[in-house]
């Protein structure tokens, strides 16, 4: 029996691009958001709407930007009934990039947050549901974040913003299944007319649990990535998720197809996935910028060391 | 706050064989016994205790039969507080090939079986526990054989069976962590006078859930392997277990170098983990056979058309 309301992002675009700088090219991007609308995945994540005040053209591929031009571009001829989403974060895009919605291909932003910036987020978040927009805050690095100020910006957003999602971000994965029952148990209480949403990290090998997790507490928003693709351990493996859903509308075998085709290659060049440094920063509630570092020095097999790092640092 | 109770069981050689086997040597195997001691896990399974009737010593290594002799010879002038165990399947062990405990070094005897072997493995532990062992039933692929049969089973064995310990074993990869809550309350109900253990397989990434899962639930006994190795998707991987246990007598360190040594270089050579076609298997509830069969032919990355020869198999 399945649960109607429940819908799957694919973020590989995004949180993949994250692993190199946004350079997919067109042919990449365009195969992904084929074999997505064919499998049909509700929405798909074509990377940042930041701005390019903050960063730069040169350093930084398309989907940092995620023009309409390029989206445009990109879904061309391809019918399908995915929509489209994007993230921006909190000072990093300018409204002014954000057209209305009516004229944009995008259906979904995305405002990512850390709790302390709440206000910031509130702020984005309600201009984006103004110009028409569905519209989430999602809140990062929720294991560092919890206790009484996760549970006052929870308030604020269920009173201030007009938003229709809120996203529980597990951005170091570090969350286990009880911790994951406990945020969204905690997030449906407070959110009374918003729904919640789910992202997972999989630094300990638990993003499709926690996945799982937050849908019998009735999360309907829910991400993956084709392959687990993402930032340093990457997400919850969109084929895993698919496989668990009942929905019969989901047709798993194009995702197969892009994993044969597209993904196993791609693994060859760049890294993600289970890695011992991920492992260990998953369970310290660190985030992943120094295992990432380490990957790439002559030292990345060395976890002792790497561990030793991080728990010989002084308390405080 | 740990439970005191809690005993983890490595099953890097045991499970890890079944990729080359039973070929480690000699040097390998006292590597992970000794960096098993210096991390103070409780048991280190060698292998199968299974009979040279049954099996050939030039088609398998030494590890398919665990002779006393062979284990004195690893374990010889290591100090350790980590106890030694060996698993028999019922049907292919004799007896005989075992002597009573105080003449052995092996301390922990795990019957293997299906439900419907359930009084043939009754037999062997209850031989076992006469003999001086710890003794456990390991009921194999019970995400297949769940419902009457297994409820059956499990009272035969409170009611007839001396043995300390029963373990659900999710040979497929298959169980959620639903499915194992569900699992380990049902033991606990009717098993009241045994401890009940868990070994996962990873097929979906779901090993260390579901192992998390059934200590949320009271399971004591717990099995995990080194960096994940063992038969196709592999196990729940001991460091993570490690490191999700309170128990202060644990050090992960060991552990880590083990990985960097041993496990990097190994995992060059044959292969487990997370491939599409075990997670194929484990969704479908199949055994890995032929998915393993798949990753040795030409066709390894072909998931389309493995994932279609088992669904367009006829209903019957």
């Amino acid at each position: 029996m399945y649960r109607e309301k429940i819908k799957v992002l694919d973020a590989t675009i995004r949180d993949g691009g994250l692993m190199n700088n946004h350079n997919f090219d067109h042919r990449f991007v365009r195969e992904v958001y084929k074999a997505l609308s064919e499998t049909g995945v509700d929405y798909m994540e074509f990377g940042y709407r930041n701005s390019a005040k903050y960063f730069s053209p040169e350093e930084y591929g398309l989907w940092k930007f995620c023009k309409d031009d390029d989206i445009w571009r990109v879904i061309d001829g391809i019918e399908s009934q995915t929509k489209i989403s994007v993230m921006v974060d909190v000072g990093r895009a300018d409204l002014d990039d954000v057209k209305p919605s009516a004229e944009s291909p995008v259906d979904f932003i995305r405002t990512a947050a850390y709790v302390k910036d709440i206000d910031k987020a509130i702020f984005m978040a309600n201009h984006f549901v103004e110009k028409g927009y569905l519209t989430s805050i999602n809140i990062m690095a929720i294991s560092r974040d919890q206790g009484f100020e996760l549970e006052e910006a929870l308030h604020q957003i269920e009173e201030e913003c007009q938003v229709d999602i809120v996203y529980i971000v597990d951005s170091f994965g570090t969350l286990y299944q009880e911790t994951t029952e406990f945020l969204v148990k905690q997030f449906k209480r407070i959110l009374k007319t918003k729904e919640v949403g789910f992202h997972g990290h999989n630094n300990q090998q638990l993003a499709f649990c926690n996945t799982i997790e937050a849908i019998i507490h009735d999360a309907n928003y829910l991400d993956g990535t084709v392959y687990g693709i993402g930032r340093a351990a990457g997400n919850c493996p969109l084929e895993l998720l698919i496989g668990f859903l009942k929905n019969p509308k989901f047709d798993i075998r194009p995702v197969y197809d892009l994993i044969s085709k597209e993904l196993i290659p791609l693994g060859k060049k760049i890294e993600w996935g289970y890695v011992i440094p991920y492992a260990i920063s998953g369970m310290m509630n660190e985030h992943p910028r120094a295992a990432m570092a380490l990957r790439k020095s002559d030292k990345k097999d060395n976890y002792r060391e790497f561990y030793e790092s991080l728990i010989n640092t002084e308390l405080d």
